[in-house]
């Protein structure tokens, strides 16, 4: 009964979440099947792969990670006599921003040592990478990590943006592993954590360290990702969170008939949430960051092409519409990073005159682009700004400065008698909704086989690989599971006069399956009303088990390459 | 397969929603099965209760509705020979906003006129009212309704907010009845239009023609309610929809620790969808409307309580909380309704100078709201105005303001050695994600009724009625089918000198159960996390037919009620 939920708390069960009462679906989650690959079901070993390279100046890596690079990747394989018994000491740490599955990657963890490696124990790390500094942990219980088993956000243990990176900051590390006498540590992060976990593992294999380090791929963003694996964890359920209420507002446009939506999705660095968003609900014109930066677009070409589909839709009669913005969007256009850095030096060292006399500083294109923004833009622009001085790109409402200047160029062509209808913008911005939702069960699943092959990487003395988990378009049994060596997916980047490796983020391919589907229907999106209305994530019926465009698109292109190159 | 949704729509079978392609979810609600109060199921006949009276005024009232004034309400009740034969021509036409669950009401008075006045016709007006008025109508055929059958929106035929008040429109709205020789209309729409319903019955009935009106209670703000209509349709999906965003950002604020959210809800004139959300979820503070009316609470009030609240969580370390404010807010506070008219007067009349003179024309009170609030807000409402010179209340995103007014309070505190931590808002608007959302197993199940009993009260000749279900705590084969006298709950306002029929919005009770509860848990909720996440609406499972607080809370009371009068 629903009712029940609003006693006092009392039927908490336990003490990470004893404040909590639980809704029904979120206790209906709790003794959700997690299905396990069937590799991981029966006894296995690990075997290699061939020597691995990197994804950019392998020369460079393997100077900065001279006993990592070159790894082969690992593969668990179906072995009579299955792993050797023997505890381990693991610790567990979640690094960064929140993404649904967390809690079952270290569910996945704990009931691998509770199922291989009987009597080992499990530490949680908490609040992020600090909690290894600072060795502040907690030790992880089946009672404890229950209630969490396929729920959203990062509170188990919780989360921190802190670095290990200077040599005092790897000494602590060390210490905290010799002091719970660690055989392991997985990282559960993106590409910077994944980054920190590969050169963590380095550190402790050159002081002769026995804890070995493995990192897990989380990000909602779904840039990190490559071959080997498929696919970040929380992508999924952020993306299907997105689409029910893009969906939503498509059925509200097309039945109100009077407004445009403009939805900005989150995702700095890459547009993936927002074409996949896009491939799920086909809105009438979708923005991709990496298309913009691509075609050297101006915010003037991105005004225009929406205001463009606008037009063309008031001439059929319809004015209403949906457009799908990513959150990074004014990061991709060259012109605008350029005002950007031209302000931040000016507001460092200028007077900044209230005639205006301080726009003569600025080069000719970027006080065009200036005087183009809207005035509160501008203001925003001018007046908030962050510690060090500098403009907050971050908090500008791009959803909301793309409203303004569609209103302006509208307002322009009906005076040139080109537009004759009634434009409302409506903005919206789908975020914080996302990164804390329960897992689909896609997530669910996934995360507990990277969380329990990490387990196996460990148990059979891997360090600097990532767990990898594939075959993902195929029933969960058929799934693939081991690791593939970090140093593979870096390339190196000149900071301060000096190489640093990064795992490369993957941005939108514009030759890629998701974006040439995109490319191929959003004509029609346009201009007709293809809108689908994905609705709530379901959890049990023949909904539930759905894969998200992007992946199901990759893996199909994969497929293909596979057999052509097999057939070359 | 999610991927064949790509497709470029071959997979849409119908002429209305042609150019759609629907999810796996969308489709596997198009069949699901719609249970029938046991008394729609078999033979039944309507009997009459006692004579009504008004909510208020009812001298008032009875001038205003000679002919329909004092009808008594409409049982349905079984009997063995059933309605008699006969083919009606109907109308069906949607007014006002969307809410979930407006196409199951045309489902249901389709469905009766097939089951038990076959041979009928039911003609759908397009657009609104004004459809009615233009004569603007589809035949509405079995082929044409189902793809819209527990679907969200109300795209079907579409509403629109025009009203049918003055002689010309009435004569209009008759002409419509004649041309299509009309036996009844059912008008699907808030209080306003179902005031609007009863006036439309009163004039045909006035002039003699044979079409009958029956309302249907429809608005997701759930201000449309008494003791016979327990609930309007749509509350329960569109609170569903926010409360579970707002579990989501409440995991989130757990999981970082360092956001507080200011999340504002759709409802403009009452406050029942933010209570409703607060029940589901537990938020840390809880603006209700009514209440802050009641106790004629200020601006500084609310931020003081707000304010209050987040440094006493300082204080038990937690930086992070979620708090909800009713979309309406600002209504509420009479100092802002003085300031605003006080506004309106002077931007119409003075000049407003950049040194602030014209300030002095604001009375003290005004003078010292105006300089309190935060100077985006003070902009807003010097330079966004209506058509009419008015300042744009609506357009205030009162969360922003909020935050920015904690934010100071926060600040003086620190400087008072009062409060000594950091404090960051984040602000959200939920709204129109949830007007049209696919509606919840209960919405689609009680408008069905809805419709399938307003169909029967007309076939029986009813007219002024609002259809009634009731006993909505009981299975659906025991929930209770009729009508309620439209006059039964009017009272009259005073409006340019006459007497205007209103049906007064249920506003929240502070004696009411629902706030009781509320106001006896929120102290805990305040300081203690007791977030509960309800996750994503599920559509089958045991979790599916979940009923929203308000109303469970609302029929328990009502339920206890019954007895200590029986008692009595």
């Amino acid at each position: 009964m629903p009712s029940s939920t609003l006693s006092n708390g009392s039927n908490a069960t336990t003490p990470g979440r004893l404040a909590s009462v639980y809704s029904e679906v979120q206790t209906s989650r709790l003794n959700h099947p997690l299905p396990l690959p069937s590799v991981l079901r029966n006894p296995f070993k690990i075997i290699d792969g061939p020597k691995s390279s990197a994804a950019g100046n392998p020369d460079e890596i393997a100077k900065l990670f001279p006993n990592l690079f070159g790894q082969p990747s690992a593969k668990l394989v179906p072995n009579e006599s299955g792993m050797p018994g023997a505890k381990l000491k693991i610790g567990v740490v979640l690094s960064g921003g929140q993404a649904p599955g967390g809690h079952n990657v270290i569910s996945g963890i704990f009931d691998y040592l509770q199922d291989i490696a009987k009597g080992s124990t499990l530490y949680g790390f908490k609040g992020g990478p600090a909690g290894i500094m600072k060795c502040k942990y907690v030790e992880l219980t089946s009672e404890f990590i229950y209630p969490y088993r396929n729920q959203g956000g990062f509170d188990m243990i919780c989360s921190g943006r802190d670095k290990i990176e200077t040599p005092e900051q790897f000494i602590q590390a060390q210490e905290t592993a010799k002091k719970l006498d660690l055989d392991g540590l997985v990282v559960i992060g993106g590409d910077d954590s994944n980054t920190n976990a590969c050169l963590l593992a380095e550190n402790f294999r050159v002081a002769n360290l026995k804890c070995r380090v493995i990192g897990c791929p989380k990000t909602i963003d779904g840039d990190l990702k490559c071959k080997e694996v498929p696919a970040s964890f929380g992508f999924d359920t952020a993306c299907k969170i997105y689409a029910e209420m893009i969906g939503n507002v498509m059925t509200d446009a097309r039945s109100t008939g009077k407004y445009y939506h403009f939805v900005r999705l989150m995702g700095r660095a890459a547009s993936h949430i927002t074409l996949e968003c896009a491939l799920q609900t086909h809105p009438n014109a979708t923005i991709i960051g990496e298309e913009v930066a691509a075609k050297k677009q101006t915010l003037k070409n991105v005004t225009n092409y929406i205001t463009d589909i606008i037009c063309k839709r008031a001439d059929l009669g319809y004015n209403y519409g949906v457009i799908l913005i990513p959150e990074g969007l004014i990061d991709f256009i060259p012109e605008v990073q350029q005002l950007i850095s031209e302000l931040n030096e000016i507001l460092a060292h200028e007077v900044v005159d209230e005639a205006g006399e301080w726009k003569k500083k600025l080069q000719k294109q970027s006080h065009v682009l200036f005087d183009f923004l809207p005035e509160t833009i501008q203001e925003q622009l001018m007046l908030e700004r962050d510690p060090h001085g500098n403009v907050q790109v971050a908090k500008i409402e791009t959803e909301k400065m793309l409203i303004q200047m569609v209103e302006t160029e509208l307002e322009k062509r009906k005076q040139e008698g080109r537009y004759n209808a009634q434009f409302k913008g409506q903005s919206h911005f789908f975020g914080y909704e996302g990164r804390c939702g329960l897992p689909t069960n896609f997530d669910s699943t996934y995360c507990y086989a990277l969380g329990y092959g990490a387990g196996a990487l460990l148990h059979s003395g891997k360090t600097g690989l990532i767990s990898s988990v594939g075959n993902l378009g195929a029933p969960v049994e058929e799934w693939t599971v081991g690791g593939t060596a970090l140093t593979a997916l870096m390339d190196v980047e000149r900071r301060h006069g000096k190489f640093k490796p990064v795992i490369r983020k993957a941005m939108v391919e514009l030759e890629g399956a998701p974006f040439k589907t995109f490319a191929s229907l959003r004509g029609e999106w346009a201009i007709k009303n293809r809108y689908i209305s994905p609705g709530p994530i379901q959890f049990t019926g023949p909904t539930s088990n759905s894969i998200n465009h992007t992946l199901l698109l990759e893996l199909g292109a994969q497929a293909q390459e596979d057999i052509s190159s097999k057939t070359c």
